[in-house]
């Protein structure tokens, strides 16, 4: 998307090999107009899919998939991230872990919002190494529902991500998709 | 709001005195075309107050907040919550008590994002004790900015929040105000 990729280019800050900070457009301060745009894309992209409900994580994920799910006029459903172990017999629950934070937490989505044979979009503001969106399609696995597509705003094409997507088949879109980061450079693929 | 109104009366659940679970429309599961019409609704209420931004805390405001934003046309700026004692110079911190979870956590904004005099629309999706209003009103303080409303989306009007907030002779508009909640029962303001 050569919009994103020019705001990315003005806007976004290498600041070492893995972190590409967007905060002033994409996850701290939002352009909205850029994210309806985003919202727009993915729309073209899985309009024909027949999306019954788009679903991301807390929180970042949340403006985009959004701006996504009014487009297709579906639903959105934000699994929510908790470090706590409650065990509740209506919750579909998994555990991801984050490499930036290094540490475990789970995801959880209530039984009653993911429904046998629903096609579902899992939106994200990135993919680096994919264990969210692992997490993400577990849960759907749990809930026998097929997650038909992954849009994902700014891929770190660098790191292992993709490749664990692609492995399982999953159908993967980004909107832009960095082949290399180094301090004060970005480089698309 | 009565399309709201009528939407709590049919899907929401009163748990007990306290608790309103609405978690199938408005916080876990999201009706975008309802969101949307919340953001329509805070549009007209806020549109002649020259709001520069509109701004939340992650991660339940998300929604509401964008809806909002995008029709004002103007940025959203998401608070950042986090539990740890990071000092930064670059950020502005307060500290939050949670009645729900009995916890304080910290809400946060890069510097960058609230700048002096601007007009700042806060919007959340509920109004309880209002210490989240509070600290992003503080925020503004910090940052010589103008917190010229508050927009909620549902109002425990039996709970300290809105008289917190008009002491402080805040411009607070509740899209719905409840009154009274037990278990199986809603009675609206």
């Amino acid at each position: 998307m050569k919009l994103l990729e020019e705001r990315i280019l003005k806007d976004g800050i290498a600041l070492n090999e893995n972190v590409l900070k967007v905060d002033s457009f994409l996850n701290h301060q939002v352009d909205v107009n850029l994210m309806d745009k985003i919202g727009d894309e993915f729309y073209s992209l899985f309009k024909n899919k027949n999306i019954d409900k788009v679903i991301t994580i807390e929180a970042s994920g949340i403006a985009p998939a959004y701006a996504t799910a009014i487009k297709l006029n579906v639903p959105l459903v934000i699994l929510k991230k908790n470090q706590s172990n409650i065990l509740n017999s209506n919750l579909y629950t998994t555990v991801v872990h984050s490499f930036t934070k290094n540490i475990d937490y789970n995801i959880t989505c209530s039984q009653k919002f993911l429904l046998p044979n629903e096609n579902i979009l899992f939106i994200d503001d990135f993919l680096a190494n994919g264990e969210a969106v692992l997490g993400a399609y577990r849960l759907c696995k749990m809930a026998n529902c097929n997650l038909v597509g992954v849009g994902i705003v700014i891929e770190k094409s660098f790191q292992p991500g993709r490749k664990k997507l692609e492995n399982l088949k999953l159908n993967i879109h980004s909107l832009a998709r960095i082949e290399k980061l180094s301090k004060g450079e970005i480089i698309f693929k």
